[in-house]
């Protein structure tokens, strides 16, 4: 996908998923292949024994195992050379008095107080929201609000991933964009897209507007660089999606390329006449501003810059022409994750 | 109300619907009807220059002006004694482009900080959050994260107020109530019912089993006391509702009513038994011990205290039979609100 | 606004608001302007006597008065040559025990009978439903289920008309219109935006996307024609907004432009690369093309079509130079309506 | 769990899940065990040809493979005596384009007509919808208005099934339940609970007071008899659960238990007395009457009801010291369901 779009040369690994016996070989194996190795994510919710929960369970064994797990996967990221550690987790229940909300909140605090204590002065722990499921009545992190609070009492190296299928019905996730960018936090995307739920879609293909402001704001408040030294930028951006009825590569190919049409688009904006127009209380006319550039065409121009790069203009016809046959199923509980930055 | 409940003692104060010449004296006056006065709010949303917002508003001039007008609402908490200062914006947006909500959310938080500057050592500063309406695209305190992190920055004597009606559909409110309380911010709730968008229902109409959880968590988290040594305890509870089509003060003695009922039936709750089922994992058994709470009838107990007091069994018919005529048909923006500790 | 787009030649009446003495001196004016009269919209909210409802009303002389002011509208039609009365009821209920449900509906259904009844040859009754508001726990036309089986046992001029912003969140609106058109019950079209609840924006101010597959759905299904002898299509095309913020006639030609726009990208779809990848199995093909047609820039093309017809290139711009100065502040419960063909 | 409670006496079928070699024998086996044979549940969703859809798929010969599978369930039916088949279509899409929404609704019609011409004349087939899920961008029967105009095409044995959590956020269920129940087309209920998504939780357990209001409007309907001569009510009720942490059994227990308690509370509302306050226009007094016997605690009362009939007065706790080690683990798919009439 990287080879036809010169997009996401970042792989994200799962642990356990992604597990093999030499990791130095494995990031080596990727740059042979034109990607590097990226975020590293923990798994607590498939072993039986975090059914109650994991960081956030009752019992001190069941936290140690969670805790322990994290240990190794920082050892993972110290052999591939990975930054982020990033925690999502299935932690909550299913009925009104199973659980006691503050206690599972406060164990929660002291475990990953635990496991940030374990990084490396390069590394950051990043903090994944979820609204619903697996858990139906609570969940241990269910906000921006709780993931800020909790990786603020971490330190600086802390931060939160926002996934932008994870929140209630009618949220503004532009505003929380610029909000989690704003007070520093904004570590990680993960991006598909959502008619409903966790609907884990090709992102770009339910809402194309909501992704054009959100990568207005991500570009406003500076997500998108500068690059650090070592040629990551701050936000760490990744596919989180489930390709179900779709072929998963082609899936990809679409995703990445969404996003990057819709960057073109949200960089097209007139920043200094939507200022002019601000400040001059236009309503209209400054969501005019806006709206031209959610309107422009910019695909032509995408293919060409491809071609200067001697890369396919139409990667989609590219990789149907190709005679790849990449029948991988996805289970949605697997979905992979691609980023780049 | 409060003569027939013996509940809500406090009486909040709206500036400038409840403007007088001499607070000292309205103050007296509610002491002598047997009440207090208690939380002022401030009021930036019917002014015209306030229509494209007020603290956060990009012209300096209008921001003042606001500014101004919570000094003043500062000044009437000296004369009356109140504590809380409660701020709810209507500022926000309502195309996407029409502002910069970057920019908003940082001169909101200058206004907010001079604002504060000015309480004096007792005072309180309470910001409310509301996920939509007036404004439809985005409002500038949307969530509870937000209202923290604008009060986490101010000082200690910030709080957040939660509003029960202002959340997106399937919110876990008692979450947000457990976390307010564990961070040491949960300043003042106002309590009302909705079943879609911020309807302002009498508190436990729409949902009271979610009202029991709610008032499971205050109870829990520490909200309900010690009291101050002035009487107050930190939280402040009250009502926010609009009683279009039923009679005001029987809808409010009802709401206190509902209140307390609730409360009582959270204080059943066998917390001893509820730890054990807890601890032993027991889904069914921890639910249950809620449950069992919740579905006992405390009416006629309630009946019981209220007649040891000397007040009236049902004080729902006794003020029918009163022959008071209060035909106050209360407007929905005007929504009155009471408070109790 | 019709002068500067070309667009919207017919204007609705609201019935007590736009009351004249003289119906069809109205009618030669509007045609002197160069536009026609609508539809006619009853009102049954304002009157106090409808607190606890109108056609619904347990109270037979109240429910007498509601169908009398039908009948009003229904002279007034005859008179300006209306075809559709349009009834947009607020009944419902705030409290559940408030009112019987199942009463309620029956007696609607024996009032619009008698309203039905009187109706001419040519003319038909629009129920429109509504999700929720201004009643809070249960409005009596919530969905278009309810809409559909109320007007199906009327008779064949009895449709139903679908506002944009009277549905739950995560509905699909287009599957609805694709049903009333494949069940012949679409009568006419409220168009808005919103985020959240009946926000009533300039539509396609919110989700773009969302307009497209409605119109999408317009045109597969038959919608736009081909028109009466008398003009008509069969499906009234109106705007239902408010305009709060922004002034209402630009409002209202950005509206009707961003309709024009989507319907020009909801023809291009290429409906035989459509149906090929469909009937392949080919969901990634098929997706792509309808995104093809979304994301083509059609505006120049539409200036062009205004130059031909002597109209301004940009209608934004032209009433903005006109100088004509129309500060006419809608309040919410006004939103004005314009209606095309 | 019949044993334990008296109630649920009935066992639906799930085909091909419940396959057995001779019904007969499964029903006399059913019989010998104290319960019955009742609704038959097909299943086109497990089946990989199914991918894009069942009875409104594209292709003919999966149309008939999923129309051939419920001519298998129909004759499975006649060998237990079943007298309801029930159909829950996964067939949907999930992105825009995908598909023809139109289009499958007419080939849906037109299968179902396939379908129910094969039924016996004491058959019905009852059709279930869903708002979302498993497809995501649209099911083919996402709400009741698409179930409802579906069957009422077919003939007077086509009726609507209802599962309570298959609708979106802020749906009122029982207006639902009383519109169906007036139309004649209330064919089952599948019970559950939800907080935002299709939960499966234990009935009851999300929101005690809906449920209240549900069974209020089942009774006030007709839904719960008179009962047939063949000892079935026209509402078949069923459980459809998924009991994920929480042991099966006993939270079926828990489940029927909950339905049985409020359907005792919903027929103590004195409704003479809500009569009395809905004609007096008494918004209070009647939201009182129903909230009275809500309120009330009837749990002692079944207790004894359970006692006179030799059942265990505490049948959850009868279950614990009964030492039956029923470690089903349900997988969510895989939700069982219980009837009872």
């Amino acid at each position: 996908m990287h080879r036809l779009t010169g997009l996401a040369p970042t792989v994200a690994l799962h642990i356990p998923w992604d597990k093999v016996d030499d990791y130095a070989a494995l990031a080596s194996y990727a740059v042979e292949q034109g990607v590097r190795l990226g975020t590293v994510n923990s798994n607590t919710f498939q072993d039986d024994d975090y059914k109650l929960g994991s960081l956030a369970h009752l019992d001190p064994k069941v936290r140690q195992k969670a805790i322990d797990h994290h240990f190794e996967c920082i050892d993972v990221m110290a052999a591939t050379g990975s930054r982020d550690l990033k925690i999502w987790l299935a932690d909550g229940s299913n009925y009104p008095g199973q659980t006691d909300l503050r206690g599972r909140q406060d164990r929660l605090a002291e475990s990953l107080a635990t496991i940030y204590g374990r990084l490396g002065e390069e590394q950051r722990l990043v903090l994944e929201y979820k609204f619903f499921e697996p858990a139906f009545y609570h969940t241990d992190v269910p906000d921006w609000g709780t993931s800020y609070a909790q990786v603020a009492a971490l330190g600086e190296r802390a931060m939160v991933c926002l996934d932008t299928g994870h929140h209630a019905p009618g949220t503004n996730i532009e505003f929380i964009v610029m909000q989690l960018l704003r007070l520093g936090r904004l570590g990680s995307f993960d991006f598909n897209s959502r008619f409903y739920a966790d609907d884990d879609l090709i992102v770009g293909a339910a809402d194309p507007f909501q992704l054009f402001r959100i990568l207005f704001e991500v570009i406003r408040g500076g997500g998108y660089g500068p690059a650090n030294p070592d040629g990551h930028s701050d936000v760490a951006f990744m596919l989180d999606q489930c390709h179900n009825i779709e072929d998963k590569i082609p899936g990809q190919i679409r995703s990445v390329l969404n996003v990057q049409e819709m960057t073109a688009r949200a960089l097209l904006v007139d920043r200094e006449a939507l200022d002019a127009a601000q400040s001059a209380g236009d309503v209209l006319g400054a969501h005019g501003v806006l709206m031209d550039a959610f309107y422009t065409d910019v695909r032509a121009d995408l293919a060409a810059w491809r071609e200067e790069r001697g890369l396919p203009a139409d990667p989609m016809r590219a990789y149907a022409e190709s005679g790849y046959q990449a029948q991988i199923e996805a289970a949605r509980v697997g979905g992979t994750q691609l980023s780049w930055n």
